[in-house]
């Protein structure tokens, strides 16, 4: 049995290698177009920013380790141009073909860069080293930064601790594609006073010595859709919860493939390296035929904004109503331990259905534990919890760590009092 | 209608603040029978190390601030010493009599502390200040502390801030009373390194300047007893989801009243300040006839054991076979970020029953972020989930905040591969 997998970073190095654990027999072969697989790709703003000195810091694994420890073969410069399944064939750029009795997927999502001199973007380790060398080269003093996204915000504070005057230039007028004014207006003000300027409805950058195009990602599905794999409504590949697409033994995983979003139960697309992984681990179980599964998730992120942490996860209050829900919605500014102990201001935002009560979405913005709390909310939503039975959630307290009564527990009981 | 409520900390108040809120027009007095209400007791042990510069830091409000902004009346160095429910009417230590409509008892639990000039202990406000003045004007050296409970781990850590010699006995062979080898063992390793000796199987502590009682609270609860208030099996105060006694209009919250663990359906008994808050919240609502519920705890607590964090909830192996689980437990060590930010290593524990596959319990130990991670468990619990669910949590990653594969995840994947 020969399994072959698309894409040698995140999903499809978890499928390869979940695979060999469960089936040793397996012959297994990873094509992965770029010079580079196994590496972090969700450090590269921090080598950027210079907290990551060296991009062999982001590296997880070589080819070589996997040939060696795990008897997986990865050829990297190695593009697949063509999938043909009904003779479970691979054709790569050159010529060759590869035959395949199992094939996963995962060809990431990609971003269109017009070629421009001074044009970047940071998806790969290959823009990394690009944007590192013209910032090393022409000292830009001005960039400016195309989209508001989680990679915009990244890379402009980034770019400030470089030094560099930083403008974000956004299509909408909302931050983190969360149509929330609250979080838009305290990320607008933070952003503001770390000197990024910010212009609204704009997708021009006049005047800047660097460009970064930090929107319009889309799922990479190309080769895919060429060979007759159904893609889903949010126009990434649609798969089951064991990973598989249309084509049977054919899987996808990661930032190519859609999943379900568990506050609604429909379809999303959300190319995150923590789904990626879960997802590549689940097709890679499949593959060997072991019935694993992927249920989906509720859109939990994080992202540090200069200095500030932002989690956010579930549906914002615009967003729940989009999805035919009736939402409510409050936040509340609290600290996140005693003033004893250099307890800082955290601010919780919580959304629920009116005719329901239940919890859907959150957000938590703060210099410190934000990644516990928006995981409370997250682990909550994972199982349809109402804000009631959130309120009275038996949270840890002693001094050092928290307040007695939790910030997530304070805006719960303001959300509930609201709710009857 | 007057509400009567004896206790004046953090349920007691709980309880008088919720019923003004409700009730306005309710009369609402509160019995102390020490000098001091409305103080985070929790933070004591700070106090005596030193990050608590006074013990006014730990006051939250004043008497005044009651009668002026909440129309309570609280009456403080007032014992109640006798409860008559068939004449509603309560007597002090004096004499006078008060009478009541409704009645909340937070009479929180006590230690017995033999008369003795070096022997102290550090529950209330008076014990830190008798403490306090001991160790400024006697400057002891050696201090033995008898218990390895919480406040027995948080006082030496305290005490070694001091720069006192420090010595723990512990009647058993088992630290914070989870009968866990695997956490005994770690935090022992730790409380070694940072000098502070453990003798097992000790009750006695001779040659010491300083003795501190940290074992063997009990609740409160004779004062109830003797007015025909039944207890439950743990010696708690029996209540309501509403926290409603055996007696019709008599409530008690905190440390004097048990209350159900989520995770097994029985009775426990665990006085910890956020249980007393959220129990006094509800009796003071159900003092007003308003219908609101607190369905009990799972057993989250957290300490810092000098420097290290150290979150529990749920049950650990022994406790969870006690109550008639099939346990298995699991536990792994990892970072807890990436390496360039500083990853720092967490200890993380599952528990589950092998009958059914659910998370029963779990512990977090580590010097960062253990807080957010017990509370994902805790959150978990709740919900009654399974460890195949918990192993694909939507958990928030961005490299300052976590590693892709959150040391949660990692324990609940190795853990579900035992239970298969």
């Amino acid at each position: 049995m020969r399994l072959v997998v698309i894409g040698g970073v995140a999903a499809g190095l978890s499928a390869a290698s979940r695979a060999r654990r469960l089936d040793p027999s397996l012959h297994i072969t990873v094509f992965e177009k770029s010079p580079h697989i196994s590496y972090g790709a969700c450090g590269l703003p921090y080598f950027i920013e210079g907290q990551v000195r060296s991009l062999d810091q982001l590296r997880v694994y070589t080819p070589e380790y996997f040939a060696r420890e795990r008897n997986i073969q990865v050829r990297t410069n190695s593009e697949v141009i063509a999938i043909s399944h009904a003779r479970r064939e691979l054709t790569l750029h050159g010529g060759e073909r590869v035959p395949y009795d199992k094939l996963v997927i995962s060809t990431g999502a990609r971003r269109d860069l017009p070629l421009q001199d001074n044009l970047f973007k940071l998806d790969t380790w290959d823009d990394a080293e690009r944007l590192q060398a013209f910032l090393q080269q022409r000292k830009p003093k001005r960039a400016a930064i195309l989209g508001g996204g989680y990679i915009g915000l990244e890379v402009a504070e980034a770019l400030r601790a470089q030094g560099l005057a930083v403008e974000i230039h956004q299509r909408s007028n909302d931050l983190l594609r969360r149509q929330d004014p609250w979080l838009t207006a305290l990320l607008a003000k933070h952003l503001e006073r770390c000197r990024v300027t910010i212009h609204w409805n704009s997708t021009a950058a006049p005047g800047a010595d660097l460009v970064i195009l930090a929107a319009g990602m889309k799922p990479n599905t190309k080769l895919a859709a060429d060979a007759g794999i159904e893609l889903g409504r949010t126009g990434a590949i649609r798969v089951s919860e064991r990973m598989e697409t249309n084509l049977h033994g054919v899987y996808a995983a990661g930032d190519c493939a859609e999943t379900t979003h568990l506050v609604s139960g429909r379809p999303v697309w959300m190319p995150l390296g923590t789904t990626a992984n879960k997802m590549g681990r689940v097709a890679g179980a499949a593959a060997t035929g072991a019935r694993e599964r992927f249920p989906g998730i509720v859109g939990t992120s994080i992202v540090r904004v200069c200095g500030l942490g932002v989690g956010l996860t579930g549906f914002s209050e615009a967003q729940a109503r989009r999805e035919g829900f009736d939402p409510i919605a409050t936040s509340v500014q609290a600290l996140d331990k005693n003033r004893y102990f250099r307890g800082k201001p955290v601010h919780v935002q919580l959304v629920a259905d009116r005719r329901t009560g239940r919890l859907l979405g959150g957000a938590v913005v703060g210099e410190d534990n934000v990644a516990g709390r928006a995981n409370v909310i997250a682990t909550a939503l994972h199982q349809r919890i109402s804000v009631e039975d959130f309120a009275n959630l038996d949270l840890a307290y002693a001094p050092p760590f928290a307040t007695v009564w939790d910030p997530l527990l304070i805006a719960a009981q303001q959300l509930d009092k609201l709710l009857h």
